[in-house]
C-alpha cells in the first residue's frame, strides 16, 4: 500500500545566487505517495472521473484507480524496442477524450538496428486500447537507443505537436530538413500535415516539421491562454536549453550550443550565430530536463502562471516562474524544489484538482502527489 | 467558511417496494459542505486545474477556487429574465475548452410578455466572458416565466443539444413542430444544424429540432461510451418520466401522459398511442426530477453505470443503475439517496474526481460533495 511520504518545508526554498525582485516565498507543501513499484515509469495522464494512465519505458500502460495501482496492464499497447533510453514515453489524451475515448502514446518502433519514434492513435475501451493506428513514425530509421524527445503537446488550434532527439550519433541531422531527427513535428490528430505548417513550400523539408536544431526535446508545454510554446531540451555537458518555439525558427544544435561533448571537446565554438534562435534560459552544468508542466492549478496560488521542469541529474523540479506582460523569464527566480525526496524525477504534471503530480525515474518508480501542507489528507490516499 | 455536514449512513438505503433483484448494497459516503450561501444555483462545471463555475437562476455566474466562492461574480453574463422559473439555467464546457476556454450558458431572454431560451456561447478570459455569441433562440417567443426546459449535453460527434420546456401555457406546441418549445434540439458549437438533424427535409419542421412531445426536460445525459441519449421531464401531478432520446422520435406529451393536470383533471385519456413513445421510467407521484449524471467515476464502483436524477419534489437524488448488456433499467432497483439532507437537490454531477457534486435549490444553496465514508477528508474542505 502507499505510504505516506510528506515533508514540510517552510519559506523560501533554494533560488539561484542572482540579484533577484522580490518574490513572494514558496508556499509549504506536503508530497503524498500514491503508488510505488512503478518500472521507470515516463508519463501520466488524467482521465475524467479521478484514474490515470501511467506508462513504464519497458512497454507497459498502467492503470491507477480506486487509489491503487491495477497490477495487470493495458492491454493492446504495441510491441516498443525497449533499450537504454528506448521504450514506451509519452501518453496523452485526445482534446475530446470525453467524446471519444481516444488516446495517443509515442514510443521507440524496431530493433537496436533500425528503430524510430512512432506516435500510435488508440480509443480507450475498458482496460484494453482497441483501433491502435501508427499515425506518425520519424525518418529516417536509426541505430542505438538514445535521444528520442517524445513528448507531446496539443496548440490550441488541435493540432498535435512532438518533440524528437537527434539520436545521439546523429546530431547533424538536427540541422537536415529531409529527417525527423532533432526537430519539433506538429501534425493533425489523424496524422496528416496541417496545411499551414512552416515548410510546406519546400521540396527539401519533411512536410511534418514545425522547428528544427533540437537536441533531445523532452518538456514541450503549449500555454493556451497565450499561445506560446515551450520546449526545453538536454543539451550534453552544460548547456540544457528552454525555448520559446516558433514554427520555422531553427533553435541552432549543433551549430550553437552552451554544451561541451561528453570528451570534454567543443561540440562547437560557437554560442550564437545569425539566424539561430538563443535559448530564453539554459543550465550548466546540466540540470537533465525531463517533462514539464505549466502551472495554474487551484491549489498553490503562489505558483499561478509558473513553468515546472522536472530534472534528473539534479534530482529536482525547477519552477520558473512567466511574467504575465510579456511571457519573458525573469532571470534568477527559480526555485529549486523537491531535491529532500533524493530522486530523479521524470515528469511533472498539473492534475485536474490543481495538485502536482511526480513520476520518479527508478525501477521502484513512485507516482507522487504535492499538495499545500495545509490540505486535508487527500482522497488519494 | 465551509462547514462540514458529515452525514454516515450504513448498508442499503430506502428502495422501492418492488420485488428487485438482488444488489450490492448503497456504499456508505459522507456529504461534505464546499460552499453555501448561494441564490437558487442551477448547474456547476468544472474547469480545468480544480476550479468550479455555478450559475444561480437570478443572473450570476459564480466562481469557486481556492477552496472558497469567490464573492465577486464573473462579470460578461447577459441580461437574463429572471423571475419565477426564469433565469440563468445550464453551464457547460466546450469539448475542447482547455484548448479554447469556450463555454457554453443557457438561459431566458427577454420579459414576461415575450421570452424565449437562449444559448450564448462565450469565451471565459479571466473572472469574464468576452466574445459573447449567441447561438440558439428559440422561436417562438412566449408569455410567462415557467417550463424552459434548458439542460445541455455533448453527443459523441461533438454536437450539442438542449431540452426546451413546453412554456407551461403551449403544451400543445409540444407536438407543433414548426415551434421549439417541447423539444430537444441539436445544434454545432456556432449554433449552425446537423447536417444529418433528423427532420431537415420537412418544410413544415425546424431544423435544430431532435425530438419532440416533451413537457420540460431538466435532465439530459449523453451515454458517450454507448452513444445513448437519456432524458427526464417533469410531468404535472405525476408522470414524471425517463426517456430514452431517439432523433426524430415523438415522447407524446401532451397527447399521451401518465400524469394529471394541477385541476385533478386529466391532461389525455391516453398513456399510449402507437407511434408515440414510451417512457423507460415513470414517477407518479411526481419527483421532480431537476439534473441528471451518469456515474462512471472512480470513487464508488458500487455505482458504476447509474444514472443520478436530482429530484425538487422528493428532495432526493433517485439512483437508477442501467444494465451493461441492453441499456434498459432493471425496474425496482432504484436508490433513494440523500433525503437526510433535507433540501431539494437542483443539478447532481460527477467531478473530475469522481466525487459526486450537488447544488441544492435555496435562497441559502450548498455546493455539496459526497465522498466515500472512509475517505480522508477532502482538499476541497
Amino acid at each position: 500500500m502507499p505510504r505516506l511520504t510528506a515533508f514540510l518545508l517552510l519559506g523560501l526554498l533554494a533560488s539561484l545566487p542572482l540579484a533577484a525582485p522580490a518574490q513572494a516565498p514558496s508556499p509549504t507543501y506536503r508530497v503524498e505517495t500514491l503508488a510505488e513499484g512503478l518500472d521507470f515509469p515516463w508519463s501520466v495522464a488524467f482521465l475524467p472521473g479521478g484514474r490515470m494512465l501511467i506508462t513504464e519505458r519497458g512497454g507497459t500502460l498502467r492503470m491507477y484507480e480506486r487509489r491503487r495501482l491495477l497490477d495487470k496492464p493495458v492491454q493492446g499497447v504495441p510491441p516498443v524496442f525497449a533499450s537504454g533510453q528506448a521504450g514506451l514515453f509519452d501518453v496523452t489524451l485526445d482534446p475530446e477524450f470525453e467524446q471519444n475515448q481516444i488516446l495517443y502514446l509515442s514510443f521507440a518502433h524496431g530493433d537496436q538496428d533500425a528503430n524510430q519514434a512512432r506516435i500510435v492513435r488508440a480509443r480507450l475501451s475498458g482496460y484494453a486500447l482497441e483501433d491502435v493506428l501508427p499515425i506518425f513514425t520519424a525518418q529516417p530509421a536509426k541505430r542505438g537507443d538514445a535521444h528520442y524527445g517524445a513528448r507531446m503537446a496539443w496548440l490550441a488550434d488541435g493540432t498535435l505537436v512532438m518533440g524528437l532527439g537527434d539520436g545521439f550519433d546523429y546530431r547533424e541531422q538536427a540541422q537536415q530538413r529531409d529527417s525527423h531527427l532533432g526537430k519539433i513535428i506538429r501534425i493533425h490528430r489523424d496524422g496528416s500535415v496541417p496545411t499551414d505548417n512552416p515548410f510546406l513550400d519546400r521540396q527539401d523539408t519533411l512536410p511534418e516539421i514545425y522547428s528544427f536544431g533540437h537536441r533531445n526535446v523532452q518538456g514541450l508545454v503549449s500555454d493556451l491562454a497565450t499561445g506560446r510554446l515551450w520546449a526545453h531540451e538536454h543539451g550534453p555537458r552544460g548547456g540544457d536549453e528552454l525555448n520559446r518555439i516558433r514554427a520555422g525558427h531553427n533553435y541552432g544544435w549543433p551549430l550553437i550550443t552552451y554544451g561541451l561533448d561528453y570528451t570534454g571537446a567543443r561540440v562547437s565554438p560557437y554560442t550564437e550565430m545569425p539566424g539561430l534562435e538563443q535559448p530564453v534560459l539554459q543550465w550548466t552544468p546540466s540540470i537533465a530536463p525531463s517533462g514539464m508542466t505549466l502551472y495554474h492549478g487551484d491549489l498553490f496560488p503562489q505558483w499561478d502562471n509558473s513553468l515546472f521542469v522536472s530534472t534528473l541529474a539534479e534530482k529536482s523540479v525547477r519552477r520558473i516562474p512567466l511574467t504575465q506582460a510579456n511571457g519573458v523569464l525573469a532571470a534568477g527566480e527559480q526555485d529549486v524544489l523537491f531535491q529532500e525526496l533524493g530522486e530523479r524525477i521524470r515528469d511533472v504534471r498539473t492534475g485536474p484538482d490543481g495538485a502536482l503530480y511526480l513520476l520518479t525515474d527508478s525501477a521502484n518508480g513512485k507516482l507522487l502527489r504535492v499538495v499545500p501542507a495545509d490540505a486535508p489528507t487527500s482522497l488519494r490516499q
